[in-house]
């Protein structure tokens, strides 16, 4: 399948064509460009939610959850995985995937994983064009899971319209979360496993912390779930649309997302900036043998470097 | 002070001096340059230990009791905490170093809590350079600790010469920690709060991840600690030399730092690259509004704004 085709297929809301695009983007692909190009016309119509917190708190559930939630209501949905590579992880995401199957014959869901190493800007800048490919595709709303809780995943989940993260008792308290900086990213919390001890400590945790912070023009609600049980997931359906209705209103899903497409073309830029940089110190050892040497330190190293890759021709 | 002054006191053990080296790193101020060229000359000699695991898991803990144990060898330690900046974490982190006050008097230890949003390469680039103002302060050894269990964390705490990773019972699985992308890149594993329930559990689990990855030449142990009853302390430090050892014997630790050494420095090219790309795309109005109109994809532009970068003078 060329691109051409890939596009052609992802336009028509063809699966098989959905999957390749996501994997050029995946790999980082050189039609990865002709792909963009051919996309990006027909996108914008989409509604994205992200879902982050700690491993364990059922973060999936949830997402199976809010399929069948948004099914339910007649709207199409595409869940987004998004895993760091790892070779212990196949059979594990493979598990991990098998609750979604429910879902699997229905031409209105569309379920996939997505590793991020081969695309030159790991998660932060592959998230953004597969879930332009899902949105071409037409799916009504994109729910994009993040795996861990660091800075990087943070940005990812921070990157969609409605930020869901995600606590469960006992999983890391309130205080820990708000070091790993995930609460003023979130325009929602959910306390999921709700039914558990300590579920009421970590609301009232979460709510005194909440108020340290600056006051915003959004005041994030504090839900509780029970994914497994099916408990809350209206409520939250409910939350996610009242918060798309706030943005709506106030101008910020128009504001924030052009701000969004602007970082990542300057983020683009300098990683497709990187990648002859890399080339030109490889064949150039001095460079390196001077750091080494400790002649040159590197912030030093990188200025001189930038203005050799700039020189050089592309 | 000015940054001789700064330079002079941190290569003479100055606290004060080395505080106000690590918040230059801190705020990407432009004095940075004249500091890493003062005292790069004088780093290399320092051995470096990551920490990195789930919130909750006792990492801090862990921390101050390794710094207790290599005390008592005469060893001195610095401790460096990377937080991401938020307004919520000030009395929070405040409250997790008071548990180090024990060593708030010991002029061989330095602790430092550093948040990174300011340098323009964030935590990856920001902790290196702070470890080198440490190293060249003259401490033996220094642990890096990371909040929050994501890729960007997972790749600092890689970018130490061992990279401890923590677990405890009940803090997500080794099933999760492997989704994390964490399983790969530790040298030791240690399972913390080994007196609760579930202990052996996650050792034997992690066990069995550990088997389905590839070979490597050095096998990580897996240990087990109760770093608040202090067990288990001298086990890791034994680990830790081991693994040290290890890397020195085979060559590994030169050839990782100089593979860290030229990333660093294609990264801070790009960061450079990217700071000029941003001032280009604020006063080329035009890029921004073709992006939008959905006239220009984002690949494209990228491809545009970065021929413009190169060209525009500095």
């Amino acid at each position: 399948m060329d691109v051409e085709a890939i596009v052609a297929g992802v336009l028509a809301g063809d699966r098989r064509a959905i999957a390749r695009a996501i994997s050029l983007v995946e790999d980082g692909h050189p039609e990865l460009e002709a792909l963009s190009a051919g996309i990006y016309p027909r996108t914008g119509r989409a509604v994205t939610v992200g879902l982050t917190g700690a491993p364990g708190v059922g973060k999936s559930t949830l997402a199976t959850e809010l399929v069948r939630a948004e099914r339910e209501g007649g709207r199409s949905v595409a869940v987004l995985a998004i895993d760091p590579t790892s070779p212990y992880t196949g059979g594990a995401l493979l598990g991990d995937r098998v609750r979604m199957q429910e879902h699997a014959t229905d031409p209105g869901v569309f379920i996939r994983s997505m590793a991020t190493r081969g695309h030159l800007g790991g998660m932060a800048l592959a998230a953004p064009e597969a879930v332009r490919v899902l949105d071409a595709a037409g799916y009504d709303e994109i729910v994009v899971e993040t795996v861990g809780v660091g800075q990087a995943e943070v940005d990812v989940a921070a990157a969609t319209d409605t930020a869901v993260v995600v606590l469960a008792p006992g999983m890391g308290d309130a205080v820990q979360m708000a070091k790993a900086g995930i609460l003023e990213v979130a325009d929602l919390f959910v306390v999921n496993k709700a039914d558990r001890d300590g579920a009421g400590e970590v609301v009232r945790e979460l709510r005194q912390m909440l108020h340290l912070g600056a006051a915003r023009s959004w005041d994030p609600p504090v839900l509780q779930t029970s994914a497994t049980e099916r408990e809350g997931i209206g409520e939250l359906l409910t939350a996610i649309a009242e918060h798309r209705d706030h943005i709506g209103t106030s101008g910020e899903l128009v504001s924030k997302r052009r701000a969004r497409l602007l970082r990542e073309v300057e983020s683009l830029a300098a990683e497709r900036f990187r990648a002859r940089a890399v080339a030109v110190l490889a064949a150039d050892g001095a460079l390196g043998s001077e750091l080494e040497a400790r002649r040159i330190d590197p912030y030093r190293a990188a200025a001189m470097l930038e203005d050799q890759t700039a020189a050089a021709p592309e």
